[in-house]
Parts: C-alpha cells; structure tokens; sequence
C-alpha cells in the first residue's frame, strides 16, 4: 500500500544525508496520506545506505503499524501530533542539523535578520518552551508535538514551515516530504548565516516591510517568483 | 541571438554552484552587451540542474523580453539599474553566499583587514543604507539597484566591484561574467576571512599604504602581477 | 594472531580518516582481546593511505611487541592504561579532531546542552587536570591514561564513552574499535554544535530529567530505540 | 636545469590545492638547490590547472632569471630573502588560508594552546611587526621576508617553521617543499582549533613542560616518534 509516499519517503530520508542535515541515523522523514489517513515513516534506527523505500513502515493515527516488519521511529508520535494538527501538511522531518540544532540549544528563536531567510519563512523561527518534568516522562514524543503546535497556536504553519524544539533540534514540514525536506535544508542555510551575522554585530532585524515584500513575492496570491505555471 | 554570450551566462550561472556560493535557486548571473544594450539573465526559479543556455532570456534596458519563453530573474531590474549605472561593466552576479550575506545582515561593511581583501577590493566593501517603505512596496527591485549605484556615488565602480545591500546580500560585477562570478568568490572568502578575523580580534584596518601597494600591483597602469601580454 | 582483531582495528584507523577526525597521522585506534590479554595498535607515524591490516602492532597489557616489525604508536602506554581501568571496553580511539580539541584547549568539560548529546553521553563531557611537570617528565603517555580514569572515578566509563585531556584532545572507547570510533564521530559533532551554541548565547544545560529521558531511551534496560534483537 | 627540484615544486603547488589552502592563484611554492644557490619558483598569476613542472621559473639569489620563459611570482623577493637568512631550509609556501590569515590580520600570534601545536611549533607561531611606509614603497616582497627574519632573529628558524606576516598571512618553510607545504596544512588546522578555542574561554597556554614533552618527543636527539630509520 502507499507505494508511491514509500518511495518519497525513502527518497526524502536521503537526501537528509546527501544535503549533509545527518549523520548517523540522527534524522527522519514521513508522508502523510489525508485520504487513507496513514503516514509512512523511516524504520527506527536502520542506517541510511542499508535501507530500501520497501522498509517504511506505515502506521495509523494512533501509530499503530498498519504495514511493515520494522519498528518505525521513536518520533513517530511527534510526526503524528503535527499531522493532526496542521491539517495542510503532507511531510515532516527533524534533524540534530547542526547550525539549527545549536539555535535550539541556545532556546533563542532565529531572529529574521535578512531576505534569505524572508523568502521562506515569516517571522522568526520559534522556539518552543521546555517541556515539564511530566510532559517529559510521560508521552514524551507526543508531547514534543504538542509544544512545536503550541508555539504556533493562532498561526498559518504553512507561513511558518519549522520550529525549533528547546534544547533538541528542528522540526520542519510541507505539502510534500520532498517540500519538508526543502525547508530543513533552508533552515539549516539560514541557521548558520543567523549564527555568523551575531557573531558579527548585535542582531539588527529586518524592517516589515521587507520582510513582506520578500515573503510575499515569493509566496500567495500576489505571488510572482519563478514561472507561470 | 547573442548565442556567446547566453553560454557564457549560463556557465557562470553553474559556476556559483561549483563554487559553493549558492544553495537550491539562490543567486543570478547576467551578462550585457553594450552594443546591442540588450541583457541576458537566468531565468526565475528553474534549478541549475536542469537549465540550458538556450533556457538563458534576453531582455532590452527597460526588462522587455526580446527572445526567450521563460520569465526572466525577479531580480531582472537590479541588474538593469547596474548596467546602466556602471558603463563600463559586462557581467553582474547576485549570491545569498553565506559569510558575504552575514555581513550584509549585520548591516556592515566589510573592513579592510589585510591584502587579500585589499588585492581585490580598494577599500573596505560597503553596506547600502536600507531601503525606505516606499522604495520597498514600488520598484522595489529597480530601487535595490540604485541604492547600490547610490553608496558608489563618485568612485570608479573598477575598483570596488562589490556592494552589499542592507538585510540582504552581497552583488558584484566585472566586465565579463565570469569576471563578475570570480569577484564574488573573493568577496565570499574575505568575508569568511574577516567574520574570523573580527572574533579574534577588534577590527584593524590595514595601513593605507598597503592597501595602496596591494591594490595597484595587481589593477592600473603600474600593475606587475601576471604575465605580461 | 588476532586477524580479525587486526582487520577490525585497521578499518578502524581508516574510518577515522573517512568521517575527517584526522589530518596527516594526528589520531589512532587499538583494539582488545579480553581473552589472551592483547591488544592490537596502530604503528606509530605511518601514513594511512600506505598502511596495510599486517602492519597493525600486538602488544601485551605492558606494551611489549608481541607480533609486528613495526613500532606502536607513541600513546600505546595510554590505550593500556585505559584498558585496564575499565574492564568492559575493547576499543580505544585518540584524535585531535577539531572542535573536541577546542574545547579541551579550554580547558572546559563540554556542557550538556541538547538531546544529541545527551543521546550518547549521560552528561557534560570531562576535561581532565592538567599533568603535573613529574606527570609529564616520567610515563607521559601511561599517566595521561591515568588522569583520564581519574575524572570518571567512581562512574560507569560506558555511560561516559569519552574524556578531554586537557591543552590535548579526545580519548573515546567503546566495546569494540568501530563503537569507539563512532563514538568519536559523535564527540566531534556535539563538541561543534555547543561551540556554535555557546558563541549564541551562555550555556544553558539541559534539564535533567530530559537528559534521562534521551539517554535511558538508548541505553539500559528501559530502551526502545532501534529494532528488536 | 634542476628537473627534480622543478617536478617537487610543481607537485607541492598543485598540493597547496588538493589540501584546501589556496583558492584562484592566492598562493606559492619554491625549492632552493643550496648547491647551486639557485631557486625554482610557481610562475606568477598561472592558473594551477594549467600549469606544468615545465613552467617553474629559475631564478639565482638576486632574483634574475636563469631558466624559464614566464615571469616568477611577485613574491620572489620574499622567498629569496627566507633562503639567505634561513640556511637549513630548502622549500617555502606562501598562502592566504583562511584562519592562518585570520590570525595574520588580527595582528596576533597564534598562542600555543595545546599538544596539536607543540607537535610542530616550539612556541607560539610569531606575527611580524607592521612594515613601515618606506619598506612598502620600495621593495616591499623583500622587506616582507626581513620582517619575518627579523620576528625570529636569534632562534632556529626549525623550531618554528612558520610567521604570519601582519595584516598579510602566513609564510611556511622546511627542508623541501614538500616539508614546507605539511607546515603549511598544520599550521592552517591549528590556527583553526586556536579560533575556536578562544571563543569558548580566555586563551589558556599550554605549561613549559608539556610543550618541551611534546616538541622534543618528535624532534631532535630525544625524538621518539615513527619508525626507527
């Protein structure tokens, strides 16, 4: 079943390693299909160039294995709690991505100094709050999901497509897997330029009304970046 | 048309990746011909994996399309700001490259700090000012290029063939494209050189005299780096 | 004797090389068969690229040569008084890589600011005193083994694969030469990300019960990461 | 004329390359016959992947050349300058690497912070002073090579085979090319590890002992390190 979102997956998992997000198994993707409400996820633990797309594992909702012979991630109820709820979404992925990573341990949301990171996402990355003693011993996993939600309560998560987890790493998501991975690669991107520009002046946000102009050149309806299609 | 240099725009367009100065579809080579005063550019959006010289567009000075079935770069009226600000120049390049783009973040020219910068660059590289709301919701791409003009006023642009734009990222230029794509590797790697320089130490700006020494043995009449021709 | 302990700790040596924890010969692996009591090091100075699994070195628990032409490395002395203190490893790997070096030069154990470490390390990484100028003059390499297992007294060296010697660098150890190895791999991308976390903002360790909660999941009789055996 | 200096001198230029040390033509190599007195030298402004053993330039003491169709390099003077007041040396390298050159324009010496430092460098690797106007005016290559002459006036210059011209960048040499390009790869490493270590704390030197320990474990009468010859 899913035969096609277990390819994307498969192939979104490694592209993780070939844009250099992880090494290790420190990272993972899952599709999610709306209609059947099932997510195909990466196997917990298997190493990336011993893995086939026949290896996802499919689960339901409630992260019962619906298909497949391997445990999948231990994240997966994170995965699980973003699909509920940010009902556009079709792909998440986390990564320990180092220059995102570090903003995460720092707890300290990437502020938006510059038009790279306005082309993609509207705002500051958030951070969320550390999660309590009791979010952390039980349900751990899910409770991850429920903080990145949190941090977003009110908001389009498609304007904001990551957050970074406190004192963990990042979370990002699109339409697509392929399209999360995307924005795993950008955070990453924009992570590292945050990083060097502080580390160069105090940080020094961007007006508004560039932060606009750029978003919204590239994203909506008054979109006009790339080609008509 | 222009079938030379369309191959030589699209080159230097791959040549920002080889380099490692762009990630997915960040930065834009064009190339002008002065006696036709017409302008060919990479089109908006298309990944450099599948671009083709003949995919390269060409426009006239006020960005009409002249040959070309692809939407030419967003960034189109910057590049056609430059090329008639600078007459002498053939080849602009734009690049979110990340330590230029830091420094462009952290609204800040790049200091003089010592002679591979000054072998390139006859002083430190500036900063625009930042755009006004009016010049951000109106021509807003036309404007980026005239703040540029603006921070050069009275100066050769020969000698300082780099400018980076507030909360945005670095342009360069040079009489060819390919001049212009190598003056954005060096404008990468003294930035690079520079973010280190200043975390160890307070600015020091190189003594006026060698800039003066580095900067004329490689550029001007009394030049005697190379081979002779 | 001990050929696939050789093979083992020559792919080691390689693999150093591979992950890029190693320039020219700076860094070596040995290997431990509990059983005759031997241990199985790189030779010293040889270049990896020439060397072949027979050059390995065998040595006994005092460091005599018991099989190879070949001189051991100059820090055999600290590998076995690694094996010694701790009973459970069969794998030690020393390295100058670079950003776990950093953090020994400062003299600073690594802090345990996020789940990626707390992954692998159940707590900050140690830095140990400095070697007195008789520490230094008489059994330099034996003593620095010695002031390793001094900062873990007391502890589980299996739950704290790795120790910073001080103005020096990393020593990591595991059950075998690959684990040892991989557990440098991972000293070396916490040890980045903390640089990067600390240069954002002061350190800011994790809680402990989410420390825990990463490193109880991994590791012990509560995990539930990877497959079932 | 010196085919086998000319073929080392090619090889060890192009190796400046392969190890990452020199982006467009920012760097060069020589090798000095002391038999002859006469110096073989990288061409000036040539692209290293054009270049042939064929091209090295021969020059004698003054700099007059003696072999050779192309112009040497503008650093010629400096190059000559180190064989006249460093006896013992038969190869120099000039670079911009990044973090040696970081250091040179930080106008400081690189502390020695640690045993990957002391394995090569006696001490902390010198900065010259600035050169006054008149030294750069007139014949500046080879007032730069007196400056580093004079930073080590009265020590072995093989005890610290390496100066970072101020505001400039590092000057490596050794007993071939080949020698003075490996102190150019650790000198660049450990400039790198001495950035990131003073950004996790204040510059903590390494004791006298330790870095007598390690310096002379792998040089002079005392040496034990590699393979007995």
């Amino acid at each position: 079943m899913l035969e096609k979102l277990k390819e994307d997956v498969f192939r979104a998992n490694l592209d993780l390693v070939r844009h250099g997000l992880v090494i290790m198994t420190f990272g993972n993707v899952s599709g999610f299909d709306r209609t059947s409400e099932l997510m195909v996820i990466k196997p917990s633990g298997v190493s990336y160039n011993e893995m086939t797309a026949n290896d996802m594992v499919v689960t339901d909702l409630n992260g019962n294995v619906v298909e497949g012979t391997l445990t999948p991630s231990m994240d997966t109820p994170t995965h699980l709690a973003l699909y509920k709820a940010f009902p556009g979404i079709g792909g998440v992925v986390h990564t320990h991505s180092t220059h995102a990573t570090a903003w995460a341990q720092a707890g300290t949301a990437i502020p938006c100094l510059g038009t790279t990171h306005a082309d993609y996402f509207y705002g500051p990355v958030p951070v969320t709050r550390r999660l309590t003693i009791n979010e952390t011993e039980k349900d751990y996993e899910y409770n991850t999901g429920l903080v990145i939600a949190e941090v977003l309560a009110g908001r389009d998560p498609q304007t904001m497509p990551a957050v970074l987890v406190n004192s963990h790493g990042p979370f990002t998501w699109g339409v697509t897997p392929a399209m999360a991975v995307r924005n795993a690669v950008i955070l990453e991107e924009i992570a590292r330029i945050a990083s060097l520009t502080v580390s160069i002046a105090p940080p020094n946000e961007i007006d508004k009304h560039l932060l606009d102009r750029h978003y919204l050149r590239k994203h909506g309806s008054s979109a006009y970046y790339g080609q008509k299609k």
